[in-house]
């Protein structure tokens, strides 16, 4: 993984040393636990051995009924690496909106006993995640008691939530979610790893992967990542949005991954009681350059650019050496490997890009793996902390989101009045 | 379909009529084509007779072979109604990104004799949309001179291009796209219309909804359509970004659709040759709640709001009246449809957004139809025609995308030199 800014931060050896005191600093204090997971060998042992235990010959779907952090990361990573060899071949299904016509499309074709439900939530009262529940024991006629509800229902909760009390109650095998680890920065707990290894994939070398960045970074060998933090934060008047363009369909998914991340974490009042935040932004190349990129080209400058770049698609499909009559125009491409076209897709809008003096770095990735996508995940999380220490709010609350909920409990509480 | 401000635009009679005139002008002006495709019986006719004759009965797969404004309208009805009565079980597959995993996931599957290929390119030299095809004539083994190739390739162009010629050469059916009528705006056109009907959908129905729109704009009766343009123009600077929160899953590829038409048509130079334009965010709720919400609340105030709300579902899923262990919390929305608690979630958020003082307006459709998705389109193509006309830009180019392009070739044409 290589990453390189192609602006100026200007950041001062005294900032830029603040950055990295302050995440040791979190690290140190214990408040801020996703920083301990990449080398958490208990959280590797205990899915390990649930998946050793567990008949998964027999489990065709995994659902995992769970939304924002509960969905994002296990979703993102698999959409990645969907196309690699380890992943086996059961579906993967998730039980996020409550729009009735959604849940029945994707459930419509779910039969009970070939799948696993992995119920997901830090308390256990996200209304979404509880109606789902509600929905599946009157889909497949469960009552709690049964033995088959027990067999195929998993919790993953916070050590002492009403979910684990329920579970605990029940006899449902659970996983806990570290305390001081917030739902979007916990895909490297068992909320992304229970499922992700599940379908097949290398967890160690995903922790692995992630571990390196890490220690990369608190060794101080990663300026790029806190001048980065930097300039968006004291650039956020003028570059209010922050674009990432990632040149592959399989970080379709990883985009919203960043997007909530990005979003939640960043976006709230500072510790001055200011409204700061960031927009995140992303998009999947090359197809948007046929829907966004006129907009960065040509329109204010006020988003960054990150061009994400994969090098090697492990996939040799080639363009093939036919003319087809009057379209000769096109013909430049052919025996080229699709990748090339995909990736000198990317440099050529990079270059349009900053031609246009838009602030632009570029983060290349050798070929997609359990390692590599640990590291990027690794990377944007270390980016997200650094942006908020730059931006001086708490990153890890989401306060906005509450007033919401009370109003929504409150209109059906008047309903009933 | 009911839509509200909840703003005030402060537009006086004036600027108001402004508005009207500006399309009126277009309108009459000949330049701009899609006014005038609702009403295009020709346009109908051609497709319904297509249809009859061809035998659709042994198709399983439609593959629309195709990028931006040529498959992002089909793909955003699509979704829109994939649940309602008239969609037949056909598969809708779309060639878009040159990425070659996503290439192979998507057509492993795809036998040629059960397809049918729409390629579709104003010109033809889309260079995704050639290789695209180059790509399927080799997986499939096909010559042009073939009555298979014949049989299964139908072409969507403009009368006279490239691709046009290529077509009548080899003697495909070809359906024409009016050379007035951009891709972007194109989604009644053949371009959209041959695909969805082709999947069962009653495209007379949806023109008739756009023509409904139509009319009620032209004869003057949308005031709070031109206000909304008028508002979010002369704000463009401190209210650079404009989100769509669609509380139906079903809206999620209209958000995409939303992002291209709106980016692409106002974010580019205007007539004083300076850089304006919007930047368009699409949601969805309840699940964005869950990401992008905290952002939107408490971060800073640049962003409209714009919530769509379907009324009735069609669908009547209810939470059933189970009572979790523990979790009695959430059991207020017990005995409730889905569709009640999704609406309920859409009428809190936009509370608790007002309450921040961020301008809000509402959009409520009462189901979801061939008729109401041709009303929805034909609104926000008027809506960003308004747009443009207050942003004082050429609404319906795209020069900003020509630059990449030239560096991409000469990029190939430099390695073979």
């Amino acid at each position: 993984m290589k990453r390189e800014l192609f602006f100026e931060s200007g950041i001062s050896k005294e900032l830029l040393n603040q950055g990295y005191d302050a995440l040791a600093r979190e690290l140190r204090g214990g408040d801020v636990g996703y920083y301990l997971l990449p080398e958490s060998i208990e959280n590797r042992e205990v899915i390990h051995s649930f998946c050793k235990s567990y008949d998964l010959e027999k489990i065709k779907n995994v659902v995992v009924i769970g939304i924002g952090g509960s969905s994002l990361g296990t979703k993102a990573i698999d959409y990645m690496l969907s196309h690699t060899k380890n992943r086996n071949d059961k579906n993967l299904i998730f039980m996020e909106n409550v729009d009735p016509n959604e849940i029945e499309r994707n459930m419509r074709d779910v039969l009970f006993e070939e799948s696993i439900f992995i119920m997901i939530s830090k308390s256990g009262s996200t209304i979404e995640t509880t109606s789902s529940v509600k929905y599946l024991m009157s889909k497949y006629q469960l009552s709690f008691e049964m033995e088959k509800f027990q067999q195929h229902f998993i919790c993953i909760t916070d050590k002492g939530s009403p979910l684990d009390a329920f579970a605990s109650d029940f006899n449902l095998k659970t996983f806990y979610l570290p305390l001081n680890v917030g739902g979007r920065f916990s895909v490297f707990s068992a909320v992304g790893l229970l499922p992700l290894a599940i379908l097949g994939y290398d967890i160690d070398a995903m922790l692995d992967g992630a571990y390196e960045l890490k220690k990369s970074f608190f060794d101080r060998r990663e300026n790029s990542l806190v001048e980065k933090a930097y300039h968006y934060a004291i650039n956020d008047d003028i570059m209010p949005i922050n674009v990432l363009f990632s040149y592959t369909s399989s970080f379709k998914y990883f985009n919203d991954w960043y997007v909530q991340l990005w979003g939640e974490s960043l976006g709230k009042y500072n510790r001055d009681k200011e409204r700061v935040g960031l927009t995140p932004i992303g998009i999947v190349g090359s197809v948007d350059q046929h829907s966004f990129l006129q907009l960065v080209i040509e329109g204010p400058i006020n988003k960054s650019m990150t061009m994400i770049k994969l090098k090697d698609f492990d996939n040799d499909l080639t363009i093939p050496n036919i003319s087809i009559p009057h379209l000769e125009k096109t013909d430049y491409i052919n025996n080229n490997k699709f990748s090339t076209l995909i990736n000198a897709q990317c440099d050529a809008t990079m270059q349009s890009i900053m031609e246009q003096g838009i602030d632009v770095d570029r983060i290349e990735i050798d070929r997609l793996s359990e390692k590599s996508v640990g590291e990027m995940i690794f990377y944007y999380e270390l980016l997200t902390s650094l942006t908020g220490h730059f931006l001086d709010v708490n990153t890890y609350d989401q306060p906005g989101v509450e007033l919401g909920k009370v109003i929504l409990k409150e209109s059906f509480e008047k309903e009933i009045a």
